[in-house]
């Protein structure tokens, strides 16, 4: 293992690295633990946002949580290469709430599309008070 | 979005499903909120196994919450298309528990293979207590 390095990342390069948005997973504590459910988000004046279902399971998951401002969750992004066995994640703390869509078309004239079906008027917007990154791969 | 399914999947699925083993991603709840990590797993007698650095900020953070058997963890996996837009995920729920590497090749005779580099002598065991999984995609 030795021609292998492990390396913290700073938040601006961790902030570079996630600009793209794409697929992203949602980490909160429900009723049976922590759970950790993959959704598509975008970076949007600095904050993940991503849209879920109203009144769907994380919906419901993150309204029992979101009451004040500071109900933290975790998103956590990565890009990693199975076969060269190297790749980057980068971890946002935070806490989430809950904006309209068109809040947040307000806030930047687009809006997350979501992969699932239904009605998913929802979006969730965490600011990030924590950004944390790490690269792992060959020297 | 008409033309677009989610689907809950069965517990055997899952399982079928997050068997290779491969790419993972541990959550827990350490000191700043909910954390997610990606790791290396397999699946070990129904058991997510992976290891970590003996000492290192994973087993830091776990070692303050693995006291009782009761301290929940998350392990997710997924695979996902983001051109054909579906994919699907895998949520293990339950406690997590410290074994040794020569326990773990008691068990099963490997080990799993970590990434990073340094001494890498402590082994993780989630012992699921709710598997769960969802499919998105075309319909």
């Amino acid at each position: 293992m030795a021609d292998r390095v492990f390396e913290e990342l700073a938040e601006d390069e961790c902030l570079t690295l996630i600009a793209p948005g794409g697929i992203g997973r949602i980490a909160y504590v429900g009723r049976f633990g922590p759970v950790v459910l993959p959704v598509n988000y975008k970076l949007s004046d600095g904050a993940i946002v991503f849209r879920t279902a109203e009144h769907g399971p994380l919906d419901e998951d993150l309204r029992t949580g979101i009451t004040g401002a500071d109900y933290k969750v975790a998103f956590e992004i990565d890009e990693i290469d199975p076969v060269a066995r190297r790749g980057w994640s980068v971890l946002v703390q935070g806490p989430a709430h809950h904006v309209t869509d068109d809040e947040q078309d307000a806030a930047d004239g687009t809006r997350v599309e979501p992969w699932a079906p239904g009605d998913r008027e929802l979006s969730v917007r965490i600011i990030p008070s924590r950004i944390t990154g790490r690269r792992v791969g060959a020297a």
